[in-house]
């Protein structure tokens, strides 16, 4: 994506119709992760979230479609997104404050703040790895080159005591990801994703709070998709997994 | 266990009869997860294992039981689980040496070889955590002091190139486990235990070559035992586990 032409974008329906959202034609598209990181975010009315790396707001923008009274803050370092993310909110009439920056160096406005939740679904490949996409915007997203530590630190710095950090990622950087967790986080869960029941998992979602003390724990997993294979073109999500992603419902994995 | 009279010893089956154990009446008496440890190491004849903290052998020697033509040394610190470990090898018949140590400080013997496979169950819970056991030989095997990332470095000093490591932990310690691993290992896939369908897990195996170059990956989870409870008195393990504990068939959980 070079520039928010209407042409080169599309607005796609996300949570059943309750949500539209203006994305690139060409570039990184949300897709069932971001809804299903932000069915994992346990925000309640009156809360503040921060979402890392909001892109066009679908994860953020579908958490504050879930939560009445929450309002957020989304932080995004390519210009394009985060026009896209203000013109989104506006349109869905959310509470979304979308700040322009790298998440290593955020500004003032956001460092003096603290959250009750932060969000994240950083980049799936590390930058040094992986084919890159013809598309920048797209590689930024996919292939940030901002490490999993400084968005997990970026994230705690940022969070109230007590407050909780909500992620998603590929499985493959599980280790990466919990080594990247100090002292400052606790009460650790990981819930694995599972495509279809007894198929490795591809995904993690993983919360955490800030000065926790409960023992890391791991979750069973959660599966995807209903049968062995893909047997129709209908869609096959498990219930709960549907009802988060069409009716706008929260995964309730960390009870 | 203060010291080695029989009167203070069961002698104990295990893989359904094909092997007994001495262990002591009190004290640190092997389970269900070392022959699940033993079931998931892929040893073949003619190679060479090496298990750090072997105890009274239950592991190591399920193994051996497992596949013959392999050998293997075994590493206790403490000289009353050796001496039990060795004795329990010579009625057995089955080749394990076992060496008096600790596992921070081999001596030469050990240091001067390298192995197709280290396997260990390390200690459940960190030194510093946790109500001590009124048996100090208990305690060192639940508690011991010597921190994770010495059992894995420890371990990965002994294993020739391509060779394999195999562990098994309580869930909680999973961030610990996999932040211990460095460089030199890969192609790390981890295996979560659930008591029950549906059940969190409270144990894990994993896997780890060294040199290896695959990502990290999580298997299914196994599931021990069938049902959604303890319904009655009857074993109720899961098929494939249920091969293991009683006929030492091996677990296929890194194809």
């Amino acid at each position: 994506m070079t520039s928010t032409s209407d042409a080169e974008l599309t607005r796609d329906a996300f949570l059943g119709g309750r949500l539209h959202l203006w994305q690139p034609r060409r570039g990184f598209r949300a897709g069932v992760d971001a809804i299903l990181l932000a069915a994992a975010v346990p925000a309640r009315a009156g809360e503040c979230v921060l979402e890392l790396g909001c892109g066009a707001g679908a994860a953020v923008l579908a958490l504050l479609a879930r939560v009445p009274g929450a309002v957020a803050t989304g932080v995004e370092v390519q210009p394009d997104y985060a026009a896209l993310a203000r013109r989104n909110a506006l349109e869905a009439r959310l509470p979304l404050d979308v700040v322009e920056a790298d998440l290593a160096r955020l500004p003032p406005a956001v460092r003096g703040r603290s959250f009750d939740h932060v969000m994240m679904n950083p980049p799936y490949f590390a930058a040094e790895t992986g084919t890159g996409s013809a598309d920048p915007g797209r590689d930024t997203a996919l292939r940030g080159d901002t490490p999993l530590p400084v968005w997990i630190d970026a994230g705690l710095r940022r969070l109230r005591p007590g407050g909780r950090l909500t992620a998603i990622q590929r499985i493959e950087r599980l280790p990466e990801m919990l080594s990247a967790l100090d002292a400052r986080i606790g009460s650790v869960a990981v819930a694995p994703l599972q495509p279809r029941a007894g198929r490795p998992p591809q995904l993690f979602l993983l919360s955490g709070k800030k000065g926790g003390r409960a023992p890391f724990r791991m979750t069973p997993p959660t599966v995807l998709h209903e049968g062995a294979r893909h047997e129709t073109d209908a869609e096959d999500y498990a219930p709960a997994v549907a009802a988060a992603l069409r009716d706008g419902a929260a995964l309730a994995l960390w009870d």
